[in-house]
């Protein structure tokens, strides 16, 4: 007998008869055998409803309130979801936030969970009941209702596996149910070749999300790395394997790029001639990021006093982020900047990588005999990204999960890139 | 400094714009010096919708998760209000259920208030700050969401200031606005000359809500009369006092009939010929009870071993009282019953009946000058009902209104109700 912790999201929720669908799929998985524990969203586009509603109220609500306003958005779900179950004759209990024993921190509306008391779960369980529990919620000490922020039903599930995990069933497993079929080499809107992946590390599965690939919420991809727990990410409903993220094992690194992603509408930001004196970049970037701007990726070149810097970051920013460099060159006294848009970046991912060599040659070689220019380099240990004009974005997609043979199979592929990196290991150890 | 509970309705909150005016009540009210309480209700047709939602997966869903799914419709209202008042710049706090201290029986859907604790809204009040309260709701002793049933919001807001009154401010008053000004002399859409009461007591309140007069749930009266709660109902977008309802005053006497009202829709089933012996009515009323059907008034006649027996039921459960009679006049082997349909009946209420004579003389007799013939009459302490043809009834209502000269205020009514009860003393005690 195992545990297994079902999620099922907002789109798969949209709907009684999607509900239906869904709570047949825990209803088998407890026919089947399992202890389920099925973790929900709000259904459909409710919690941009309450935002809405909210904001005809007061621009600026205080973000207690926002949490007991958002939080009924998955007691909603967790009651029709439970009285769908019954329907179908398993006995189930909803649990809202409050009754979860799901413990956070006071930080309304981005709580971050501190604890998990699992007794009340573990009694239902053994009673052989369905528990029915709603995501992106928890409470403080004293009995607040916060919420974990978007996406938070990801990490409600996946942190609900990892407590049940320690203390219950060390086999629990958690499925992600969502609108696609699993975690694929490319987007498959955009690759026509793009091939669903059956394991994926959950690194490299990082990396892909914070690329844009957004399957699954980060933070439950780090919490579910933290504690071991196995995440099946699949259809909800299709009843296909999706992709299981899994820890790293030596097997994944016989492949060197499991996938690769573009991420749009970027625009970067130039700075030339400011001085090239220690600490200048974090006074910068504490500025932008008191603003509120996420910035994407940053390079710096130095010559003798001064220094040249640019950074990307998402084009919706940009009139923010002219305005504080504006301001910060006006105080500095020096510098000039330029802005450029229409950029895109196209990235390659893989654990691989850190074994493997002549990843980079092969893709910038791919890029260039598309004469697909590269405006940027930047990598991490298990990734490369270019940065490219954005209307070459889909092309440079599709040329680099070429180069990679990424429609196929691990195993057609591994013969292919050993060959490549052998030819290729001269120009870096990427 | 006066504490004040002020309870806003469904209609009342059916939009942003509407929590907006109601929340500029509450705050006006702080702004006079008051301590102030706000109940609120789920917004417009939130409750019903939910309820629709629900019967999309099953129709028969279990009473506990209803309430968890219908709880969430005040709690968006309670977060939504304590928003507004922020934006008007008061301070606020709201309060689900379960932080509220309501404590109620298990009975969900239906639970009854056990006790409340108001040490929470105590505290928030003395820091000067405005308790936006989730009605309609409690929470068990371990922590289940309750829900009072429909019209308890009414019941959450007199029973805080119940336990308020007894516990922290005696003066404390109620507010019920609602989409009526008050409580009239009689349906004003129905009666052109129906005046607003000023005052009612709580009893003719009860009775004219019993008859279908539906400002405010009876069970809200009811806990208002045990606790000697005035309770203020009064429109929520009009400045205008409503009906104060209160305690019964010697003055209140003065006045035999205060108001009448109009029961349409009803059906009448007429049992003849069965035995007359004890304990037959309990045996048909049990029955009649177990299938959960409401009769209105019974009426017997008996003659020698046999007796005929009729009972007024809404119209909507003809049909299942029909199939419950036939079989129990089966059971019993013998006796007939016959189906009337196209009744309604015609009421007059008032504590001074108690005091003065002739007032069912008076409304007899009027009834009788414009041809409208008696179908049945049954009586209380201080009310008279006429079972009268339906095509009739509203002519009934404005005949009897007019006899008691509803129209005019107490002072002039009290001269006229006197000539007549000394005319026509020999005909009863009503």
């Amino acid at each position: 007998m195992q545990t297994i912790v079902q999620k099922f999201g907002g789109t798969s929720l949209a709907t009684p008869q999607h509900i239906q669908r869904c709570a047949k799929r825990a209803f088998d998985a407890a026919a089947a055998g399992n202890r389920v524990v099925v973790v929900v969203s709000a259904m459909g586009k409710t919690t941009d409803e309450l935002i809405t509603l909210s904001r005809a109220i007061t621009p600026a609500p205080r973000q207690r309130e926002l949490d007991m306003l958002l939080a009924t958005g998955e007691q909603v779900s967790t009651a029709l979801m439970t009285m769908a179950l019954h329907s179908l004759g398993h006995d189930a209990m909803s649990f809202a936030g409050q009754h979860l024993g799901i413990i956070t921190d006071p930080a309304h509306t981005r709580a971050k969970i501190r604890y998990i008391d699992v007794d009340k779960l573990r009694r239902e369980l053994d009673a052989g009941r369905i528990v029915v529990a709603a995501g992106f919620q928890g409470v403080t000490v004293d009995g607040q209702i916060t919420t974990l922020g978007r996406g938070g039903s990801d990490t409600t599930a996946v942190a609900l596996a990892a407590a049940l995990g320690q203390s219950y069933d060390s086999s629990v497993t958690c499925e992600i149910f969502t609108d696609v079929d699993g975690v694929y080499t490319a987007d498959p809107r955009k690759v026509a070749g793009a091939r669903k992946l059956g394991r994926i590390s959950y690194e490299e599965m990082l990396e892909l999300a914070s690329l844009g690939a957004g399957v699954m919420h980060n933070r439950a991809v780090m919490c579910g790395s933290n504690y071991g727990v196995p995440i099946h990410v699949r259809h909800s409903q299709k009843t296909d394997e999706g992709t299981m993220i899994v820890q790293e094992s030596p097997e994944m690194e016989r492949v060197a790029v499991v996938g690769c992603a573009l991420t749009p509408d970027l625009g970067r930001i130039s700075l030339r001639k400011i001085p090239n004196r220690p600490g200048i970049q974090g006074d910068i970037f504490k500025i932008i990021s008191e603003a509120g701007i996420l910035v994407d990726d940053i390079m710096q070149t130095e010559y003798g006093e001064f220094a040249d810097m640019s950074f990307t970051v998402c084009i919706d920013d940009l009139p923010d982020i002219k305005a504080v460099t504006q301001s910060f060159l006006e105080q500095l006294g020096c510098g000039t900047f330029d802005v450029e848009t229409g950029l895109a970046k196209v990235s390659v991912v893989g654990v691989g990588m850190r074994t493997h060599t002549g990843v980079a040659a092969t893709m910038f070689s791919a890029l260039g005999q598309a004469d697909i220019a590269i405006a940027n380099i930047t990598t991490s240990e298990i990734k490369i990204s270019c940065l490219v004009h954005a209307v070459q974005g889909e092309r440079a997609l599709n040329v680099v999960h070429d180069a990679f043979d990424l429609h196929q199979t691990p195993q057609q592929q591994l013969a292919q890139v050993v060959t490549q990196s052998t030819q290729t290991q001269a120009i870096g150890s990427h």
